[in-house]
């Protein structure tokens, strides 16, 4: 079966997704909502998703390695969180003013994650990160922030550079080149270029931030060291280190990547996972440094640094579906981490196993439930470089990622989105695992993956 | 009674909400989510909304104004809304992919605002108008953005200056000066001195961006005269025209105070409204502007303008709800719009006449179900300058608009939040409207309200 085929085959089964992305270009730019949920031929469009599946407007069933976004760790519409959310919907989604349920799931938040000492809800990470950043020039009253290439931290002008390949191009029409003099780009688990780098900026380093897993950028961890020597720059500097756990809080550990990394972060955001599904950002860290945002003891807005809080920010909608995730996480966290980190080595070592007997050439890069397949040549002497930052996923054989999942999706109806990290959530179980394996041997001996 | 009386019957009554705040302080920044819901002593914990009404930790029951940031044009846990959210949640929050509801939901608003040729959605306001500015940048080349003294477009750093009083002062620390240089202000409703600024600036002049009315800057409409003044402005210097409806937008009309005040903006926001109650964000426009963010036909990211979307972005969740909302409105909106701005001029008219005949110099602002008193002074000598713009609301007397308002919570269950604009809801009825005019007369014949 040819790759002209896995199209074919996809086009068949997504008749009514096709129309529905007819509709779509006519509302809305390039027909979708966020541009990595495109691709080609068009999306197919999901009317309902439960545990671990997608179901299209075609009545398709795909099995779903995305989760929203690698935020739903238990699973689409899981009963502890749709009770939840439920039973807050008859309560009212939306009070605009303080609200007990918030204050219950912050409680949790800081119990599991006690760097948390003092916090403030957005509605989203992208906003989650901006007011970090903003909270870091306002307590250091210096400038600049460094990131790494490849990193992800939202949608946001503050941070919106190096993200994608080629990162020494500009990330998006319209940005101003003043505002992004005061963001610096570090080159990923490279410490010595990095520590370089800093030093050149320092005397008006206001913070560093960072995922301690690259995960739009390749899923690629960082190593300790790297991690630690930013952290002690940033503190030897008086410069903020801030974490970002959108992805990593309350997957790669209930206690955040800072503790399986033993890291202590001046600031750090969360996000996904603690809404259970819902909008959500968290900004958290050190007392002395949130405490810059109290408006009540702060009264005048020079003398505090303003962050939001939106319209949307703790509605009880999103506070109960986050507190019904985090409780489920708690009650059962010994068989739920056990059970997601063994699926994800499982997956990470028989993947791997099925690309190395074969002539493909390809890296898995991951940690806990978090996995991605990088396809580095097809003949054996292709280059065996490693993939450790996001320059390396990004001039790995993107192509052949792509069909890998096109086939997965039209052939097995495994949904990975295209080109990105996969994840595994409660809802997923060693049979789901054993069809990824068969899916991508039977794809693998196919002629499908060819350049 | 007296103002401190006041302060001793709320504290009575929410002994349960000063335990809730003692341990939000313990969490978060302030004890609260966003600056504005915090008021002295402190905030009463919501527990439950339904219809017209707040339910607070303590059993109170609030007849409420404020209407989650004024989202909630159907009122708390609407039954059609309602319904929709329960069944999309059975169905699954967040696919993170494309989804068949969004394409309703946008064809709906393409109908009614036939402006918005193609829109993006993402999770908040603020969002919303950031990415308004960046595609105004990336369409014009131009970088200068014109904003009015006292407009509101959420937390973002492009859009975060002149917003609160002294308006001269940095509305936050770590703000960068770099970035706010591109950024100008203009005097709200004064045409003459706008132009000029506009004038001072038009060759690097991206766009301009106002709010048709003063929504947090104080329930100021603008006049006709100055928007279209404004328009024709940013028309003939080839700078967009970028309204802000987000708290407007199926408001005003449910075609938007653009179809009031008969203007053709080159993009707007909205937001609110439009999701139910959920968190959401909407920037729309002309194809020609919007299509900068297609990421189909601009495949490389230094031809595109790249805005949100983020994680929650379409999320079912906030489409159902949007949907079911604007489904009804369409279903009722003679009934409805008639009602709601009935209401709203109802009070404006019954309120100035209650202050005509007191000690008082009261103005009363707004449009619609849109409504917000201002205090000018005690006695008839005071100063009877007009409140048409967000200077004359913010040297207004805030100390005695808070203490009525405090007044109505403490001794009436009536809820404003404390200093803002107040708006009717398809769950209020003139037995409400009743209630806030005799809860009114009472406190003005009190002496509570005296400097």
């Amino acid at each position: 079966m040819t790759s002209e085929d896995y199209q074919v085959v996809y086009q068949r089964k997504t008749s009514l997704s096709k129309k529905f992305y007819t509709r779509s270009k006519r509302v809305f730019a390039g027909g979708i909502n966020h541009n990595i949920r495109y691709f080609s031929p068009y999306p197919f469009y999901v009317r309902r998703a439960i545990k671990n599946s997608l179901f299209d407007v075609d009545g398709n069933r795909f099995t779903d390695y995305w989760m929203g976004h690698w935020a739903l760790i238990l699973g689409h519409s899981h009963p502890a969180v749709l009770s939840a959310l439920i039973r807050q919907a008859k309560s009212g989604v939306l009070f605009g003013t303080a609200n007990a349920v918030s204050v219950d799931l912050a409680e949790a938040i800081q119990r599991l994650m006690p760097r948390a000492e003092l916090m403030r809800f957005s509605s989203t990470g992208s906003e989650a990160t901006m007011y970090a950043v903003r909270l870091a020039r306002a307590a250091t009253g210096k400038r600049v922030i460094a990131k790494v290439i490849g990193g992800w931290h939202g949608f946001n002008s503050t941070l919106l550079q190096t993200v994608n390949f080629p990162f020494e191009y500009e990330e998006s029409l319209g940005m101003v080149q003043e505002e992004e003099h005061f963001l610096e780009s570090l080159p990923f688990n490279d410490l010595d270029r990095s520590l370089k780098i800093l030093e050149s900026r320092k005397d008006d380093l206001a913070g560093i931030i960072i995922e301690p897993v690259l995960g739009a950028g390749g899923c690629i961890p960082a190593t300790r060291e790297y991690l630690v020597g930013l952290q002690e720059f940033a503190s030897k500097n008086s410069s903020l280190f801030i974490l970002d756990e959108i992805v990593t809080g309350f997957r790669i550990s209930i206690h955040g990547a800072m503790s399986v990394y033993k890291l202590e972060p001046d600031l750090f955001t969360l996000g996904k996972i603690i809404g259970g599904g819902m909008p959500v950002g968290l900004v958290c860290g050190k007392k002395e440094i949130m405490c810059l945002a109290d408006p009540v003891s702060r009264n005048q807005k020079y003398k505090r640094c303003s962050i939001g809080g939106g319209t949307f920010s703790a509605n009880p909608a999103t506070m109960s579906a986050g507190l019904a995730t985090i409780q489920y996480l708690i009650a059962n966290k010994q068989t739920l981490y056990t059970k997601l980190n063994n699926l994800g080595e499982q997956a990470r070592k028989r993947l791997s196993s099925i690309f190395n007997d074969s002539k493909f050439k390809v890296k898995i890069t991951g940690t806990g439930s978090l996995f991605m397949l990088h396809f580095l040549g097809i003949n054996k002497t292709a280059n065996d470089k490693e993939v450790d930052n996001a320059l390396a996923v990004a001039t790995s054989n993107q192509k052949l990622l792509n069909k890998y999942h096109m086939a997965l999706m039209a052939r097995h109806n495994i949904f990975f989105l295209p080109g990105k990290m996969g994840c595994f959530s409660e809802a997923h179980n060693t049979g789901d695992l054993k069809k990824l394996i068969y899916a991508t041997e039977s794809i693998v001996a196919s002629d499908l993956l060819k350049e």
